[in-house]
């Protein structure tokens, strides 16, 4: 047995490599896994690919992340983009960068839930490093997933509506109650509900959830993709709708006016922010971190797209409509348009801790 | 045109993904490239995958690393890992952890180099994403390769002769140069030969560039991977051959013995060390960084492999033999054997700025 309360320091490069490789199990699909040069994995004849990190001070802080629910986030970004492609995820490399004081124990919880996230998706860890860092945790997750029928951001057509899954604004609802003192322990309980009373306990519990254990609607994403042209085009809302919805308007070359009326504001979230006499819309615009499914539904295939909905138990809103015109987000307000300025997250925008930096290269 | 001079901070996020997305060329294979949730590549049946990163204070430092050559390295050391198995490199994920008051120039510079060396060698850059960094600059890329003719670290077979590609210490000896203030500039030229003489220059060039822009045999690696068993097994000299070669002995299961003085330390390296009264067999033996190739050669098979060898115009050198009994490497000296201890690089083994922390998870 290994003491955990060892500091990854302490225990040095080779051994600590040697203890997370003999947690990772065999997957299927893999010739070579952990501990050569490169993995060998099965693969199609695509392969779909993303990376994404979290980085402590940035995505993340040590004292409100703990080490299982981190290590569940930091796959979980990667399989949302995976699902928004409308692959399957299959083969994950993970880096870790660790400062030499850190607890082995925090490591370990790490992998707890990377290797938990991977097992609850089908997803094989095939390989990574591990770095000395000079101050910061960082863990890089790259993907590597099967797809076919692949659903892109360029496809959206003139009249496609936009329809969103679930619900909008509960991950920013969770950043502020992070900063409010409320936690949730290891295995995803409320362990300080932080300045709000016991009364607040399921919603601030839904909303630390929300952002600190993500759960995006995988499942349904691959089904709509098993569908010939079911929708257009799609992405995930990682940012917030304000900065990511552009990016489908100027991949697919088209206007899209949103109805505010319509965006689906978490209820939980809209609560907690009310008793504190704040704009929960704004959360829901602007907030990022939902990791919900952003589509371009061609009107004749809305009602199929919400059969399967019903079938994943995923709801859906339709909040917009994609017209021809400049690539840009309209708000619909009185029967007036407004730009939809983005306000979600920058990485180099300021202090703000949200959103691992995507939509980005990939 | 954009100004190199501005800080990425305030450049922005968004900007700065256009910018570098921008400069990325369409690819061979490449269905859906940068600027979509995920890439979608062409594989074949098997992809290898490997991951490395560069970290500021760690592996590199900015007033010694010219970002061109930094985003060469950065690509190279996973080009190593990929050659090693005997694959072809193909796609290629690049995420950026960056300082906000870093000036853009040097991230256009380290893009120069990373996509020169893409080209040089047939890599689609194709992903990636950018986030801010607390601290240092980290360069995290993963690789994509195709191969059917896998070489691993597993196959080596008692009688098998331990071959490797090149000379070792070079890199080694540069790191030992950059301290004592010799420079390369963003071309590779010699700016600085620091505390060295003008008729060092030529030695001093040659171990900058083996330490700055390294050249790992890449088409000689693939060469050997085309015949069938024309090795046993195979890996990358990264860490240094003490850290190095016990890998592929626990991975074959078998005891190698090396000849010390058949180890082709590098003339140059060793020039310069006689010059300060230091030991270059022991940079040889534990520098790190070298990128060459370890090969587990059947003896029958040796001449084929020179004669690929005299085609790729790699020096090889026959340095100790394999033969069952517990893993481990020993030293013949004067008809003794003595273990020889790993003192190549541990990621948290010390304050050594060393090689990326490999072999390691994959």
């Amino acid at each position: 047995m290994i003491d955990l309360d060892l500091k990854v320091g302490e225990l040095g490069e080779r051994a600590l490599v040697r203890y997370l490789r003999s947690r990772v199990p065999q997957g299927p699909g893999v010739s070579v896994g952990p501990g050569d040069d490169a993995a060998a994995v099965e693969t199609g004849p695509l392969t779909l690919v993303t990376t994404d990190s979290l980085v402590e001070g940035q995505h993340f802080e040590r004292d409100w992340s703990p080490g299982r629910l981190l290590g569940r986030k930091a796959l979980t970004v990667n399989l949302s983009d995976i699902a928004a492609m409308g692959g399957v995820p299959r083969y994950a490399t993970v880096s870790l960068h660790l400062p030499p004081d850190l607890r082995l124990s925090f490591v370990a919880g790490l992998y707890d839930g990377l290797l938990e996230r991977a097992a609850e998706t089908g997803v094989s860890l095939v390989g990574g490093n591990v770095a000395r860092s000079s101050g910061p945790v960082v863990i890089d997750v790259a993907l590597l997933g099967a797809g076919d029928r692949l659903i892109t951001r360029k496809g959206a057509a003139p009249g496609d509506l936009l329809v969103v899954t679930g619900s909008l604004g509960a991950a920013a609802a969770g950043l502020d109650l992070v900063r409010q003192g409320a936690r949730l322990n290891a295995d995803g309980e409320v362990e300080a509900t932080g300045v709000w009373t016991d009364s607040s306990r399921p919603a601030v519990l839904d909303c630390l959830r929300a952002f600190l254990d993500p759960c995006p609607p995988l499942s349904f994403a691959r089904a709509i993709s098993e569908q010939e042209d079911l929708v257009h085009a799609a992405m995930d809302v990682s940012d917030g709708l304000s900065s990511d919805l552009p990016e489908l308007c100027q991949e697919s070359g088209l206007l899209c006016v949103v109805d505010p009326e319509a965006v689906p504001v978490d209820p939980k979230a809209a609560a907690l922010e009310r008793a504190r006499g704040g704009d929960s819309l704004g959360l829901a615009l602007h907030g990022g971190e939902d990791y919900q499914l952003l589509m371009a539904v061609p009107p004749d295939r809305l009602a199929a797209v919400h059969d399967l909905a019903v079938v994943w138990d995923v709801p859906l809103h339709t909040i917009g409509e994609f017209s021809s015109g400049a690539p840009a987000v309209s708000l619909r307000q009185d029967e007036r348009l407004s730009p939809l300025a983005p306000a979600g997250h920058d990485a180099f925008g300021g202090p703000r801790l949200l959103s691992p930096t995507r939509p980005t290269l990939g």
